[in-house]
């Protein structure tokens, strides 16, 4: 019982210590360990294992779309970040110098990836001649590093996962259709598998990628009422092609620069997974993206027959496609239950001596706590459905609590008072311009998150200067 | 014909220079292309398509062995790889070293990992306590960085793709039980799925990991009679352990260090692809590894009736589950055949009017350029036999040429005038002594291989030194 009770009481109440208890939930569900790399994780199967899927999922999706994956060096010569302006001004401070190979030092330094628009643009450059040579759908499977000052665990490393995609087209409007479509499919996922709903849209110039056309976004909503960006995906126009050179002979014999495209999406959305469905018990997996989505809990394991028909049911279960496992460790059934739902596995299904004699289980949904009374047979039938409903019910549950948490300001009083008291979305107004966006930040501590699609007209006018309003914008506090 | 010609007649001839004929089909395959950044590849989408297929069936058998992704952190503290001193010694003079995070200097300095052994036992270090916490069996997917003076294709280069796994076990017996369990996943994954046959054996304390007490190989032999080391499993027995105390509490409250293993395959076996199967038209690929197995390839095209009829076939092939493209791009059959061929597309159907009307097609093997030709309605079912065929003779033929190119010797003078003159595997007896390894290494430019699990006795002294003989080893050349 001591155990038991320390497993549960060990995770701070999220509403008591919203950081604490993050940090707690990654610890407990055993997602990520700490490392004697100062702002670098380890991260653990049980962590692992939901990326894999996320990869699994995403690198489907991309294909489907006709993105081919290869692989391209992990260093960057320092001339060659340099060759566009504003990309080197964006990252060169907080990239880590390789300045020794071996015993001797380098000729140039380089660094080690920030992000890999530099080595795709040199491939590029060599790689593409005519136009029979476009597009160019390429994706990559990697980790990055940038040298933050203050990290958390999959938020915000100085190492981290990622898929980084580097198109390059023939036209300006292929390449603006290819960084939409690849912000759909990161929305899709997102809600599909995820269960999490986000808001599309156009990211400012203050808060676009470094050396981007335009850069558009993913924006999601976490239980505490910050804003986490998502997914991106960024329109170069030809700007990083004019810089690096990359042009290819048209259908009209004439030399022409490509456009552009890159777009990622990173083992952060497991921190989004943590935030957006976590609860006081731990982690919540949506059943799609869960490693193990089905945990039998034995009850009275030690009596004769309870563990053959746990593993009877077991089979049973995964020749109908499911992810299962079986606890028949010799801890009891609450410490079991109480891992089970920090682990955030969906369902469990408890089975007993008295159960099995009424040829029945006992389903727990680890969302709602629902108990739902399954006959065995019927399991393979039923779990299926239970699993989906509670997939659908996530992402209900997450709008709901979005949009609950979206307020609208007309002025900048209202603006204050809802940054100040109520953590969420804010839609308001705004002229266009980068002093007023300055000034929400340091008025109100927020920042522009995007210019959605799906526009509104709150006012005619700026929150901020009052001047004739030019786009409505969600604001926030974010990750 | 001027186009046809030259991508035929680009490839150097593999018996007038061999690694140039390597080079050729590396780049005509596109496999990879160079990049700026000095001895580091691009792997581009026919390249990295067979290391996702690598990847796929690998983890597979790994997981089915209980192996568990993970993920560490690619750089290294300097004073973490200086813990166990031959793992230093063997991998300090040939890292790259951070030195700068953003514009600051680092406190200390650290290392691109070359291998991750000190990152695994400094998390060990902390999550293993108990007889309970054992086995861990994790393994990690990621790119390394070497920094190697001559580099190559796949086979060397400062950056590569691989698997490395890392294991922690409570006793000596299950440590090495896993060491040579891994080893077999390695030989079965090269003989069932690359065609490759491998020779098991142990490797001689000079050949071996630094750090490890016991390792282990899996030695093939290329084409040009040349060995390649193709995946290494290593038993550091509790050396590692005590280096970073990592210790548990056994069942007996006894506090002991466990025993560790590692064990790696890399994407230098896509070089190995290439010199045991590849011939003077490009790349010959095992249907089993091959991105694409069928290249359709319709002739008169233009006529109606050919594509679509091309693309019907195509459709039930991939309903069939094969991996299946048509090649419908307004080029002559010439050329298409001549780029199936150096792609190395293990058959291809060719369709022309005739044959449509005959309901039949002409299916050709890459390997043996055999004709075969099939109605249109059997396709489904006969081109898995045919692939399955060809997946045999490829290991049989392999197996063959590895037989053929393996000599004994006596004595040094018949080794040396095999060194000089035969190209292949040299199989002597060994007294054990350094001294003997070095002396060959000297005279006839050869290095042992590995001491092959199948002990032969082939005279009772040493081939060297005349000494009583200790072990059969296999000598050669080495990629």
């Amino acid at each position: 019982m001591a155990k038991e009770k320390k497993l549960v009481e060990a995770i701070t109440s999220m509403d008591e210590d919203f950081a604490q208890w993050y940090t707690d939930v990654v610890k407990k569900a055993e997602l990520i360990d700490y490392t004697s790399v100062k702002g670098c994780m380890a991260i653990k199967p049980a962590g692992y294992a939901i990326w894999e899927n996320i990869q699994h999922e995403l690198d489907r999706r991309f294909k489907e779309t006709g993105v081919q994956n290869v692989y391209m060096p992990m260093l960057i010569p320092e001339s060659l970040l340099q060759k566009e302006k504003d990309h080197v001004e964006g990252f060169a401070p907080e990239v880590a110098w390789v300045t020794h190979g071996g015993l001797e030092p380098l000729q140039e330094r380089m660094c080690v990836r920030p992000t890999s628009e530099t080595l795709f643009c040199d491939f590029y450059s060599r790689d593409i001649h005519s136009y029979r040579d476009l597009p160019k759908v390429y994706n990559q499977w990697c980790s990055v590093m940038r040298w933050e000052k203050t990290t958390r665990p999959f938020l915000r490393s100085r190492e981290f996962l990622w898929q980084e995609g580097h198109t390059a087209h023939a036209t300006a409007e292929e390449a603006e259709a290819r960084t939409i479509q690849m912000l759909n499919v990161y929305a899709d996922f997102c809600e599909e598998v995820l269960a999490i709903p986000v808001v599309k849209g156009r990211k400012t110039d203050k808060e676009k990628f470094a050396g981007a056309e335009a850069t558009y976004t993913i924006e999601s909503l976490m239980h505490d009422g910050k804003a986490l960006q998502s997914g991106t995906s960024h329109n170069f126009g030809d700007g990083f092609a004019k810089a690096y050179d990359i042009q290819f002979t048209d259908r009209d014999n004439k030399l022409k620069y490509v456009h552009q495209t890159s777009w990622g999406m990173t083992t952060r959305m497991i921190g989004a997974i943590i935030m957006v469905h976590g609860d006081n018990s731990g982690l919540v997996l949506p059943p799609r993206i869960a490693p193990v989505q089905v945990d039998i809990i034995p009850i009275q394991q030690k009596k004769a027959g309870i563990l053959e028909k746990a593993a009877e049911v077991e089979a049973t279960l995964k020749a109908a496609g499911l992810r299962v496992k079986t606890d028949d460790t010799d801890r009891s059934p609450g410490w079991k239950f109480s891992e089970q739902e920090m682990r955030g596995i969906p369902v469990r299904v408890e089975m007993g001596p008295k159960d099995i004699e009424a040829g029945q289980a006992v389903v727990v949904r680890r969302d709602t706590r629902e108990k739902i009374t399954v006959a065995i047979d019927e399991l393979a039938a039923e779990l299926p459905k239970i699993l989906d409903s509670m997939q659908k019910d996530m992402l209900e549950r997450a709008r709901k609590h979005r949009d609950a948490h979206t307020y609208v300001a007309h002025n900048m009083e209202e603006l204050k008072d809802i940054a100040d008291n109520k953590p969420g979305f804010i839609k308001a107004m705004w002229c266009g311009e980068r002093e007023c966006e300055d000034k929400l930040k340091e008025d109100a501590g927020i920042t522009s998150r995007c210019m959605p699609f799906e526009q509104e007209t709150i006012s005619d006018v700026c929150v901020c200067c009052g001047k004739p309003a030019k786009k409505m914008v969600y604001w926030g506090k974010a990750y």
